[in-house]
């Protein structure tokens, strides 16, 4: 073995620590969700109580986001628990993947303060659900490239298992899509929309005793 | 095995990733609360002293639910630390809990800075008393489930050892409930009383040897 | 054993994962310490490199409470790798060490944004010298406790090792300590004083081929 | 052994926790770096597309921070994974390493806000540029200290390995020195040859088998 190829043989990833960072940039991006939900710097004394409950868009999408990158993470979770080791492609896509979920906070701000804007409402609609597209994706480009790499795979685990879940997936990311011209309709049906993609996604495993 | 129950398979959880999951979200949430503590943006010279001790129930707000959400960590590595696997119903209770745990920065932020305001304090402590009452059913919901589901656990912890515990978990709901009319009487209160219930949940838990 | 034992049993802490969640904590706690370097609001068009320039306190303050947070994490993780398991008052003292610590953000801020403010500079210095002192309070909390239950520890660390560690941690306590009349003197050597002890409490502990 | 030798072999650093420390200090940088992505606190109704787009150097700014990070991660747990133990020394210098990393959120920020200021861009540009060159000297400082101390190391890796690797982290540090001067010619280009440099570092390791 040459130098070089003992160096990158040191630089072989684990699965075990590209999850444990994914875990963290997964966790982190759910929680600082919460920091977009404000308060007007001021509001009149006695309208506390009104200024809480129009914040009603903010706490949807507050929950919507949540709960996709939450499930999300489920997800991942379980593709990865099928890999005996990560190469430095899969790392890789698994860094777009991360930058577009660290991603998801700003446009879930940007629907709750505009979803009540007439003006605006479609826009942030728009902007949220090619967020929510771009997520899809990104998903779909490191499952992808797991379906096709079995030497990466724990043993067991066949590739036409893995394609025959591709339709799963595309649902979602169907459905993300659907959400465009959606927002030129209803704004908050979006919000709607996704979060009952998020929830599709947990249940749709419930069949089995293998579960 | 059928392809998708292969795939199932896979998909199945290990409650030490949940957990690790979840403890970023916990320790986050917690960590998070400092930013809701903060000076008015401009203040005059030598008034200092005054706006840092004017800014009291944030550092009081800011203890009690930092209490809260460290002691519900501890109980809820507890109740993880007693299952052998998560299912996807689990996983599910359990995002739905994380996401109120992650929800607290903001009431934590509304209650800090109203509760002098004559006029807002009342709804400030309701809001936050609402959020802990949410936060009581969040992990009353994971409780339950796990109770009632003796194979997800690891072996040797019997179903009626966890419902001889409901009463434990009743103490904080109830208190939390009893907070909102509270709230009109002392918002003050509310803050005191949510600290006595996230002590009370560590040293109700020391008594015998087998801790 | 009785229903409410065996239930304590299962609540029973391992070490391993209170440090998990402790070094997410210190970890947060120190990457959000960035937050609170900002530039104003506006600046005239050409004026960047002087704001940047007039920042420098709350670079400075970023970088003592960074290296104190840091280093104290390096002694937190040394002083739990000596313990076999945890218990809930220890349990309880770390959640107190560790709420001072995600404190901390707040008033490196406060210097940071008033330390070159005439009237309000000796402010800033003492509440940030008080927060030190708390912190190094809080970590005394913890290995008190951990030096006189020896039946935490694992085997082979005697109370005695810990009783002779005693002065190096009351080196900190009085140098906080210090740092509050020093902060009539001179606020930003308040800052360096607390960059020093976090330094020292590196090297100190590098002097035998046993480390 | 004596008293205080005991007390340092118990202070002894394992490299999988000071991984663990790294990892969540680079997985909250990264996240942290969405928060100074934000819209002007007001803009006119209708205006919401033309403001979403007019932030596309936050969204660069974003994408090569996110990517530089998140690959010198991948870089850093290539080299941890060849440790055995970590000492003070070494766990000083990643320390300062990471003190620099959880810095990039406040140039990514600057860069992002005045890259379009034509007399401020410059500056800003320099800044980014000056952050990188010192990430990339935190970085080396970890790297020769461990190829230095062949004693940290686990079996099997040789000092000559690590020397002949020299060149590759050259490549960085000379790409970001070169920043500097290319600010003053043009700043988005000064966000290119970042983001460059980071797919350099996924790249160049995958020539042979050995990965």
């Amino acid at each position: 073995m040459s130098a070089p190829e003992r160096l990158h043989g040191a630089f072989r990833l684990t699965s075990g620590r590209v999850e444990a960072f994914s875990d963290g940039v997964f966790a982190i991006a759910v929680t600082l969700l919460i920091l977009n939900v404000q308060l007007p710097s001021s509001t009149a004394p006695g309208a506390l109580p009104a200024a809480l409950l129009h914040l009603w868009p903010s706490y949807a999408t507050y929950a919507a986001s949540f709960l996709t990158i939450g499930i999300m993470w489920l997800n991942h979770h379980g593709l990865f628990s099928r890999l005996a080791r990560v190469d430095r492609w899969l790392a890789m896509l698994n860094l777009v993947l991360l930058m577009v979920i660290a991603f998801v906070p700003f446009p879930t701000a940007v629907l709750g303060s505009h979803i009540q804007a007439p003006a605006d409402a479609t826009a942030a609609g728009v902007f949220y659900s090619i967020t929510m597209l771009l997520v899809a994706f990104g998903f779909s480009g490191v499952f992808v490239y797991v379906a096709r790499h079995p030497e990466l795979r724990a043993h067991g685990y066949a590739t036409a298992d893995f394609m025959s879940a591709g339709p799963w997936f595309l649902v979602g990311t169907l459905a993300y899509a659907a959400c465009i011209p959606l927002a030129y309709l209803s704004p908050p049906l979006v919000v709607l929309v996704v979060a009952a993609v998020a929830v599709y996604y947990v249940f749709d495993r419930l069949p089995g005793p293998a579960q």
